[in-house]
């Protein structure tokens, strides 16, 4: 049976997530930070290399990467659903909005992050610069999000999964105002009607209030 | 036929790269960085609201991304070359190095250029452990390829494709001194030996020294 390990507070709540939308069965391994640092504790850290969430073992083969281990869950149980095929008209949409989270928010997010904690004042032009790169992508996604339930349109699926991490619990790290983005804020409200979104943050981070508004 | 849009010095010459090692037709659309600021120039970022290089235009659909661009060519494109299904037994190893790039070395990578350009020395906390998930990444990958001539051993993937941007051209943005890891070395010395890498280069970026030593 697979095995999802997760770390709460952690963007391997996508993993879980995946899991109970495919209502596949899975073995969760829950991990906690260390105390002051926050990092990975070392029986995380002793699984792989990376030293990173998530992780998950299948057949004896344990990987790191939220894009890698979705896809691998997606290509050997999802049975084509939450996902479009090579076959799909929008197939080169959901590939970009699959990517997007984890390409360009997500890394913005991380670089504002590290940035926040040298003391460096908000004025600073790599400051400002790194600001602008998050705004852009939140701009997008305000775009994207007002055509829509969800990023494919009617159809809900795994660039959604990838992405709510991003504007919800990175917010408990990287703090920010999401009051300018009605579409964004409606969209967080969907998903927290979904009864597999509940089921895994239940399941993962039973004691963490969720960022969703 | 396939449109890449490659911006000189940068993550996109992956794509003219996979293009190449796959012998699919493309056209290449060539954009030279603004002068000072050295960003993407307005005819980019109106091509695609991620003003960000790779993209890529297929049947009137422009996507940005490498990893959604590299996916979708391989789907499309690539009739099972370049790439691992899910019936392969390293199909898990393949895509956790697949999203190693993007997904570990590149953000961190990006996170110590900003970092660097704020001023703050390097013996401050956020810089020193900012350099270090940087050195192990770099570690990982250095054991992977003691292993084999290539990413996936025996066989060379688009995981090196993902991969080789970071080590090389990225340096013009983040230099780092790449003395230190004997098989990195041995494996550009390889990679600068293929001959679509070569075509790539001199067809995607003709006047740039390859930083491959």
């Amino acid at each position: 049976m697979l095995t999802i390990h997760h770390l709460g507070i952690s963007q391997s709540e996508r993993i879980v997530w995946l899991c109970e939308e495919l209502a596949i069965p899975y073995q969760l391994k829950l991990y906690v930070r260390e105390p002051v640092a926050r990092l990975a504790p070392p029986d995380l850290r002793a699984a792989h290399p990376a030293g990173t969430a998530p992780l998950m073992t299948d057949e004896g083969v344990t990987i790191a990467e939220s894009a890698a281990i979705m896809e691998y869950i997606l290509a050997r149980y999802g049975g084509g659903r939450l996902a479009y095929g090579p076959e799909h008209p929008q197939f080169a949409q959901y590939l970009y909005w699959f990517h997007f989270t984890n390409g360009n928010l997500q890394p913005h997010l991380g670089r504002n992050m590290v940035l926040g904690r040298t003391g460096v004042p908000a004025d600073h032009p790599v400051m400002v610069s790194a600001r602008s790169r998050v705004d852009r992508a939140l701009a997008m996604l305000e775009d994207r999000l007002a055509t829509g339930p969800w990023l494919m349109g009617a159809d809900f699926t795994a660039a959604d999964i990838m992405l709510v991490f991003s504007l919800t619990t990175m917010r408990y790290f990287m703090p920010w105002d999401i009051s300018g983005y009605p579409h964004i804020l409606a969209y967080l409200q969907r998903v927290a009607q979904r009864p597999a979104y509940q089921r895994a943050m239940a399941k993962g981070d039973p004691g963490m209030a969720l960022l969703l508004s």
